[in-house]
Order: structure tokens, then sequence, then C-alpha cells
């Protein structure tokens, strides 16, 4: 079957049309609808089509590389008119590095395994019925983000790849980047013979599209936010179709009686300063009492002199921040179960760490700490799709539902029993 | 560590507590507190304790056969005055046969492999690092169901061994025999030294209790409605807590122009005819018009002799039901792939079946149809989770999210990454 004969009805992104009596909610919803008819296509291509689509893809943007800095630089011109913070500024920009380094990404989910088709399970009855459950695409997925113009590209390759349409609704700060970057996927795409509303830009000059997206309760198979906890709340809150929570970390390590101090230091050290902005990073330090006298003052002074502002006395609002700053909160815990309490009390089930020597705390700790990933005596800032081989990720979840920690083309997807017989029917 | 260590604070169910002045609210909120604090000591129990448990709790179900048969002939009583159909009545009576079967349901989820501590995936980052995910418990399961008792058991049964802690909400039309049996159930486990809050039954005289239930975010992990369409509907709907949608099934069986008629009679009667009250039953027939002189006039035929009635100009509201009774709509398509778009427009996502001898309509209909389930020369009515070989099930998921098809033990799990490190920090 040619790729071409079921390509979806041509047109624009719903984006660039939107006549003046069609409501937001209708382009929505239409733009789903379109997306629903690419992704039945997208579902049977082959892994060969898919990949030459995304290095196409990865050409695409490169090629239009200067139309997508100049849509950028109107973005970043808005931006600074509007008085934005220099760090939203940088997440914002792209330069022909990060061009490189976008395309770059494209070609790396195309060298990483297809999920599509995976048999999970199977057997044979014994009837003779022949089950097998496989990996199908989730279908539609839409994705809620900020103003990071390369997430547009990143969410592009990962979906394609595992055979779902998106819907992108992006930050109205990136909207001109995100149009061009679209522009040039899209093209690339109708050039392969694949069909083009496999992605599609959303509008976003006005926050009702979020409300009618993750509403469209049969039109969207999946919502993932991706951005800070109020968006990810908001989002969560308001959805009729299903979510994946992502990344709001209020990360904890806890050291223990018996911990290696050196060890300890390092560790907090690097979970809190290595990158203080990423949903990883460590929030608040857990000292066992019993080092109160020793390892506390030793630790509170290395944060400080590596410039850490230290709330040594934490209030109820530090002990559930996630700074994402170079703040920490540190508290001290009368032993093992205490801090675990603490951590299922005040942890968002991102990653938890504890430093010990002592191999029943170590267990214990990881077997009743309840989150996505739990370290013995390493650092939070491992929890990320890249560090733990799946090659690229879409998020990481906190949620206990479908996926848990960080999210790859497997997390992307969902299962089909295909089941064959020869007349077989069931006796009463 | 002993178990009775860890149990949760002693008292007696939320059911039977409720003080005047307490809302209901706050009655299901602290019900899902009390199942939180259950959870953590049920998700660390061994297997060994846990099936111990079942048994206990199947010796419970026989030993106190006469309050529970005493309360289910109350609820009875009072249906028979409400004027409740003869079918309703059949769901909610026991029995002592039915007893002995809800006792062996026990016994029998105990002998199942226990899902939790399996290891899915793992290996040694190139830095050292160990990593493993690890099946866990969801935590804290509500349940919402209908007059039936037997699912009050099953249920719990499920939830235990897979280390979770159940809410459930049964219907009021079934109080007297949920109280009793639950009753039986939390004194087997606190003789057995397990949390008792790992079953609790909420109030159900106000249907708000539901709501409370499903809006209890942060309470409660996931939500499983098991019922009819509009109690499905109405859950999904107004839940905040994560759900899973289970077991409407607008199911079709669609013969192919190359179908061996004998074959697709049988397998048509079957799905039709063998229990028509089950999501698994089929509820339109799809005849390919190459067919409409030959095949579909037999089809009808044999239907009728069998006393179902034949919907045969459908109208669109036909097309949608899921009838649960003897009738059936009667269409025909336009060969293969007319009959694909019309599952994908009216099916709602259980189980479709073609009846065919060509390979390629058999590959192309279970590539394209999007559902569940999608059989080939079987009936629909295999769609089960005893008959897929998972023991038991709790219920059918139609949604894509977390689990598709028959839901036994694992589809109860989620899962944990544990990372073993010896001081390990990530490089900027």
């Amino acid at each position: 079957m040619s790729v071409e004969a079921e390509s979806a009805p041509a047109g624009g992104s719903a984006a660039t049309r939107g006549s003046a009596g069609a409501g937001l909610r209708d382009q929505v919803h239409d733009a789903a609808r379109r997306a629903r008819v690419a992704s039945r296509t997208l579902g049977t291509l082959t892994t060969t089509v898919k990949n030459r689509a995304l290095h196409a893809a990865a050409d695409a943007v490169l090629a239009h590389a200067d139309a997508i800095l100049a849509a950028n630089a109107a973005d970043l011109d808005a931006a600074r008119a509007a008085g934005t913070a220099e760090a939203m500024l940088d997440r914002l920009a792209l330069n022909p590095q990060r061009i490189d380094g976008i395309a770059a990404g494209l070609r790396q989910v195309a060298g990483l395994p297809d999920p599509i088709g995976e048999v999970l399970r199977g057997r044979t009855l014994p009837n003779g019925l022949q089950l097998r459950q496989q990996r199908v695409p989730l279908g539609v997925v839409g994705i809620v983000y900020e103003g990071r113009p390369n997430v547009t590209v990143d969410a592009f390759g990962l979906t394609l790849k595992s055979g779902n349409a998106v819907l992108l609704r992006g930050s109205s700060s990136a909207a001109n980047s995100n149009a061009a970057l679209v522009a040039a996927l899209r093209g690339a795409l109708a050039a392969e013979g694949v069909p083009e509303d496999a992605v599609q830009l959303l509008p976003s000059a006005d926050r009702s599209s979020v409300t009618h997206l993750i509403q469209a309760r049969g039109l969207v198979d999946v919502v993932i936010p991706r951005g800070g906890a109020g968006l990810i709340d908001a989002v969560v809150r308001d959805a009729t179709v299903p979510t994946i929570e992502t990344g709001v970390g209020n990360c904890h390590v806890y050291v223990h009686s018996a911990a290696d101090i050196d060890v300890a230091e390092r560790i907090i050290l690097n979970a809190k300063t290595r990158r203080p902005s990423v949903c990883n990073a460590a929030e608040t330090l857990l000292v066992d009492e019993a080092l109160a006298d020793t390892a506390l003052p030793r630790l509170v002074d290395a944060l400080s002199r590596a410039g850490v502002t230290v709330h040594d006395n934490p209030t109820e609002d530090d002990l559930r921040a996630e700074f994402l700053s170079m703040d920490i909160a540190v508290a001290t815990v009368a032993g093992l179960d205490a801090a675990i309490e603490h951590i299922n009390t005040y942890g968002t089930g991102h990653t938890e760490a504890i430093v010990t020597t002592n191999l029943e705390a170590a267990q214990r700790f990881t077997e009743r700490v309840d989150a996505a990933a739990v370290m013995v005596n390493a650092s939070t800032a491992f929890t990320d799709g890249e560090q733990f081989g799946f090659g690229a990720e879409i998020g990481i979840s906190t949620q206990k539902l479908h996926a848990r920690g960080p999210m790859g083309l497997p997390e992307l997807t969902s299962t089909k029993w295909i089941v064959w017989g020869d007349g077989h029917t069931r006796p009463a």
C-alpha cells in the first residue's frame, strides 16, 4: 500500500487557518479530527518510512534555518519589549548551534528502536486460539508547554517515531518560532508522503485553546503538560482527556546516621548545584539527628560556600517548595522511618535519595519511599531519560498510572490484543 | 520486621463510624487517608503473608455465611419492595452455592503469581550505576460498582494480592450484603496481622460519596468504575483522580466477502446469544455488500430463529447502541475499508471481529481497527481475563492509557526505578 493513498486531506495547519466565523473550540476540535485521520496512517508506517521522514525533517530544519532564526528574532524582540526575564529569554532563544542540536535530536530519534509492533505477551490457549499483545500508538497526543522552541521539534520526533499524531500547544511567546519550525517539519513530511497532520500547531494567542485541547475527550487520547507546577496543576485539574503529570520535583537527599559524610557532601552539592532549575535537583536536605553536631554543620557550610541559600529553619512552605533556584531547605529527622515519613508527606514522587553505608537502611528506604526513582548513594540528577539509556525523553512522569519516571518511546504507546482463531466459539 | 508492628491504627470502617458532625466528604477523605496508611504496609508484605490472608478471608466468608445471607435477604426484601426488576434481583442474590463460589475465588487469587517485586527492566550504566525497574502497588484503589455483592470480594482479593488498599463504593441496594462481607474480610485480616484498612466500604446511601471519592486527588491513586455506560461516563467526566474506563462494548462482527459462511453463522450466534448482557457480546453485524443476497438473509434468519430481534434498517441510535439484550443492528458495508471505518466510528474500542478466509483482509483489519481486542474468525465472547489465562480480572479496560483489554493483577500495579550507586554524581 502506498503511503500517499492514505494521506489526510490537504490543507494548512489549524494555526494558519482559523476563519473569522469559526470559534476557537471548533478550530481545536477540527485539528484533533485531522490528527485522528493522520494517526490511522501513522500507526501503519514501517520503521524505514518513519526514519526517512525524521531525517528529512532534520534536513528541513537546517534548510529553513534562516527563516526559523528570523521568526525567533521577532519572538525575542517582543519578549524583550514585554520585559521578559533573562533566563526566560535564554530558553526562548535559538542560534545556529541550537538549530544544529535540534536537527541532531531528530536524527538521534531515527536511530532509536521502533516500539510499534513489539509483541509483549502471547500464548496459544488450550482451545487453539492464538493470542498476542502488541504495542500500538496511543493515537493523538497533545503537548502543552512553555516558551522553549526545541520542545516543538523534540515532541514531534518522539511522537512520529511512536506512530502518533501530535497537537502542539506552545507558549504564545514562541509563536513565530514554533510556526516556522512546524512549517519546516510539515513540508518535510509532505515531501516524504507522510500525512503532514502528524504535527499541528494549535493557536496560542488565547489561553482557552489549552482548555479546548484538554477537554476534547474522544478526540485526543492523552495530554502531556510540560512545564512548571502551575501549568501542570491547571491541566490535570481541568482535563477530561487522560493526562500524564510530569516533572514537578520536590526531591530530597537523606543523610542516614551511617552515611559516609564525604559521599553525602559530594551528592548533595551535585544534586543541588549542578542545574538548580531542573526538576531532578534536590530541594530539601534531611540529616539524621544523630549527625546534628557533626555532618550537619559541615554540609550546611559546604552548601553555603557553593553559593546556596540554606533555609535551615524551614517553614512548612519551604518544605513544600520546588525552589528551582540556589535555595535549599535543611531539616533534621529522628531516624530512618521519620525520614521516609517526611518524604512520603512532602515529596512529589519524583526522585528521592539516601546516603548510607547500612544495607538494611538502604533496602528499607527503597522499599518504602513512594517515588518514581529512589537512589542509594547517588545524586538525584540521574533521573533523566538520556541517563537511563532511553536515548530521549518526552518528560518525567510523577504519576503512577501508565508511566512512572523518565518517559521514552515505549511510554508513548498503548497495546492491542490480536486473536486468531479458525471459527472458535465460546461454550456457554 | 513483624507485620503487626506496622499495622494501621485500630478502628471501625468508615462505613460504620460517621458521626453526626462529620460531613460525608470528610468521612470519605478520612477513609482514604487510612487506606494510604494501610497501603504503606501492604506494599511490603511477602507473597506468603498475602496468600495466607486470602485463605483466611475465604474461611471467614464461609464461617459468616449465615450472617451474610441474612444481610442479603434484607437487601433482597428492600429491593423487591422497591419493585426492582427480576434480572437485578438475580445479580443481587446470594445463596450458599454463590458464597462457596466467592470463597473459591479468593483461593484462586491466592494461587496466582504475585506481580509485586517483579523486575521489568534493568541495566548497569556505563558509569557503574545499577538501575532496575520494579513492579510496586498503585497504592489506594477506588472501585465504584453496582448491585453485585460478589464484586466486593473479587475486588478485595485482587487488590490485596497486588499490595493495594481498596475503597469500595458499592450500590446502596447491596449495602447490607456488602457490610456483612467486608466485616468478615476485615476480621480475617486483623486475625492475620494484616492492616484491616486494606478494605473499607464507603457509605452508599448518598450519591455524593462517589463524587468525593473520584475527586480525592492525592489521596486516591486510581478509580475503576464497574458497571453500565451511565455510571462509567459519570465517573470519568467528574473525576480528578485518574480513572480506568471499563467494559462498555459496542462490539461488531464483520463478515468479509471471502468469509466462510458456516463460520460466520456460528460466530455471530455465539457472539450475540451466549450471554447478551455482557460487554463482549456483539451488538452489530456488518455484512459485506457482496454478500447482500446470499449470506445476509441466511444470517438474519439464523439470528431471528435464535430469538434475536434484528434491527436490519438500523437508525444512528441503533448503530451506537450497546443493547445488552437479544437485539442486534445489521448493516451492509461497501468492503473491508468501509467496515474498518464504520467500526472506528461507532465502536467503543472493546472487541471487534472479522470473519474471512483472506489473509490480507485479516491482517489489514487487525492492523487498522482501533480496539482493545481484534479477533479473526473467533467470537467476541473470548475477551475475558479468565479466557485470556489471567486467572481473574478486575474489569476490561477500553481506554488506551495504562491498561487495555482484560485487567488482571499486573494491571493493578505501577513501577518504581531503584538505583544503586557508590557515591555517584552527574557531571555538568
